[in-house]
């Protein structure tokens, strides 16, 4: 099918899919669970050719991303159940005013509508992406990058068919066929039939829909994320916090970017933190990238300019000494992508200085940005970490999948 | 000043309004009303000379929006002290977390920031858009018609002065000077500068802000209203909810376009429509343009397609016969702007069926869509009426005009 056929089925479909009951939509993702159990040898078949196409082209990274075991089959069919357990955030009364001429004005939580999610190879993402949206009462559509094609259509031939057997429209879960980058632009450009658009990706695909997008879109992932050590900072906590954000997973974007320190106890913390991050004993070892005055303390790669403002995404982590928290505040303003960034202090006026100051979705004190994350956050799951103002900033869960409407409710009421 | 350099000006006001506390937020809208009334007489000097530049290019509709009396200051005023006197929708405690390990995670409301507005040449925007800015803690940027631009312009200096007075920074409020296209373009490109873009005005400033628009925006206004009457309706409820609906105030966007009428009552209803609507007893009397069948029941203009998806703003009614509530839900799916609907019904089934169904910003049973307003809503504000689905639905108060951080407070918490 063309890639407006799929959306003009998918726009047929959300009139259904809005007005389903909790226990419908529970019992299509049970099926979808199930299906996607029963469909794993297919599924890996498809996987195996996609593994097979993509050897010559892509990193082994990115192949291991892309590679799907018995395993990852089950623990997708265990995150659409765990989704199924959360709570369904549609038909919420949100407030309720009772005018004194008796009209009655509610605010009720209902789904977006069609929401399209362009992604990369991931397969995993396939099925969670469209447990999201059928918990949410969105319809879905799916458009994900060429390498991981094969897999994510035996993923959602099984998600479809699950949905069938349980008597439902297996058209709320839809996959783009055409992988070329003008299936990805007509999404960007459907504002008669997306109501909103969720990039998954890197930075260049972001700007690809912030340049050419007329539909709504969510900004998400992008992590340039600081820490700043205070002078009144408990240091070996602070040791900590900048190991575990930094090394624990490099390649995610709540991971740390850049660390600042105030110039007061730079010259004892910095050479603690060379010693822990570059401790030759670790599996792996950090590289720093060291301003002037922090490069007058300890050894490391004299920082350019470009890394202040680079999401490593590996085990690299720029340093730079600041005046004060205010000099913190303004590095951060200046270079942050307003994801998460933290401060560690004991000082309690430092502490809320900053956080009132940072402009960023998630602002810690004392610990780690590895905690922006909706399974963290308590919201169950996650589609995605939007690093935009409007709509849903942070971790984006099922309540940010739904907008809302008034209903009013009168008697023969004029104004 | 260039555009660029107010934006700039703008963005740097960002970080001292967003940490106002409520009282200094509070006297600086208390000072921009007095300010406001002590400028009367340079704000109506202003106003003169704009009105006689543009009596010979705008129409006489155009002319009265623009134009200001002392009256019409006061009352910009008045509303200035009201949105005072709203509660302060920043700062509050959306929700909290506090984990199994001590970790706590707060949900705070928080300012936009930089908030950009285009609009045309009413100039009490320029007071309302500004005091609703400054309450929530966004630096507005206003971008007004050129016919209005002295008398935004005099008002403008008037509150800046108004906010210096109290010993805050006038550069919360800033006018665009550039009224050429070019400042509207670059306010959409701004995105480094522009958190939020709101063009108020005409379907085609709409238009080009989707098409042009890097910066998140919010659509505004356009509203082709439809209203149902249901078999099961009241017919003289119905002919009070459609008479005040479309003949009350036919230049707004809440105003009813459309009257969809079920089959079965149509031979009863029609007649007494024309004969309400177009009664030569009333002051002004309505065009009716009827679908076939309606046609065949009374006598008006033979609707062209065009009819049933133009925002006339004016005493035309376009009618339309349905087969039933299926089909007005139908019709409003295909030619809806997603602002709002009513229907006229006594079955509660079926008024169910239709506020389930149809996907509006406000859907109405048995009044008129004229209340969709921040005002009648009980916002005590507008900032305008949102017809899309992200962020904001309907009208626009101050807490639409927010956004969240998380504060997450550890205790050297690591993951």
């Amino acid at each position: 099918m063309t890639t407006r056929d799929i959306l003009l089925r998918a726009k047929a479909a959300t009139a259904t899919l809005s007005t389903l009951t909790t226990e419908q939509k529970n019992n299509a993702l049970a099926a979808m669970a199930q299906a996607l159990l029963d469909d794993t040898a297919p599924i890996l078949a498809a996987n195996a050719a996609d593994m097979e196409a993509a050897k010559a082209t892509i990193s082994p990274v990115m192949l291991d991303r892309l590679a799907l075991t018995e395993a990852r089959i089950a623990a997708m069919a265990a995150g659409i159940r765990q989704v199924a357990a959360l709570p369904d955030p549609v038909g919420h009364q949100l407030s309720e005013t009772i005018r004194a001429d008796g009209l009655t004005i509610r605010k009720v939580s209902v789904p977006i509508g069609v929401v399209a999610i362009i992604y990369e190879s991931r397969p995993n993402v396939t099925a969670d992406a469209a447990a999201l949206a059928v918990k949410s009462g969105n319809v879905c559509v799916l458009r994900v990058g060429k390498e991981a094609w094969r897999s994510a259509n035996a993923i959602v031939t099984a998600l479809r068919c699950g949905i069938s057997s349980v008597g439902l429209s297996a058209d709320m879960i839809n996959l783009i066929e055409d992988t070329t980058r003008a299936s990805a632009t007509e999404l960007m450009k459907a504002d008669d039939l997306v109501d909103l658009l969720i990039p998954r990706g890197g930075a260049g695909l972001i700007r690809a829909c912030i340049e050419n997008a007329t539909v709504p879109c969510i900004q998400t992932g992008t992590g340039i994320c600081h820490i700043y050590v205070d002078k009144a900072a408990d240091l070996e906590m602070a040791l900590d916090i900048v190991d575990n954000a930094k090394m624990s997973r490099p390649s995610v974007c709540n991971a740390c970017e850049v660390c600042l320190v105030h110039k007061d106890v730079a010259a004892e913390f910095l050479p603690r933190l060379k010693a822990r991050l570059c401790d030759p004993a670790r599996a792996v070892t950090a590289e720093l990238r060291l301003d002037e005055r922090a490069a007058a303390i300890i050894d490391g790669t004299l920082a350019g300019e470009a890394d202040f403002d680079t999401e490593f995404l590996d085990y690299i982590l720029a340093v730079r000494v600041v005046e004060d928290v205010e000099g913190a505040i303004a590095h951060i303003a200046a270079h942050s992508t307003h994801h998460s960034e933290a401060i560690v202090t004991a000082d309690a006026a430092t502490a809320a200085r900053f956080t009132a100051a940072v402009d960023s979705s998630a602002v810690y004190v004392n610990a780690s940005t590895r905690f922006t994350d909706g399974g963290e956050f308590g919201l169950g799951c996650e589609m995605g970490i939007s690093t935009q103002k409007l709509h849903a900033r942070g971790p984006m869960g099922l309540s940010e999948l739904t907008t809302y409407k008034y209903v009013i409710t009168g008697n023969g009421h004029t104004r």
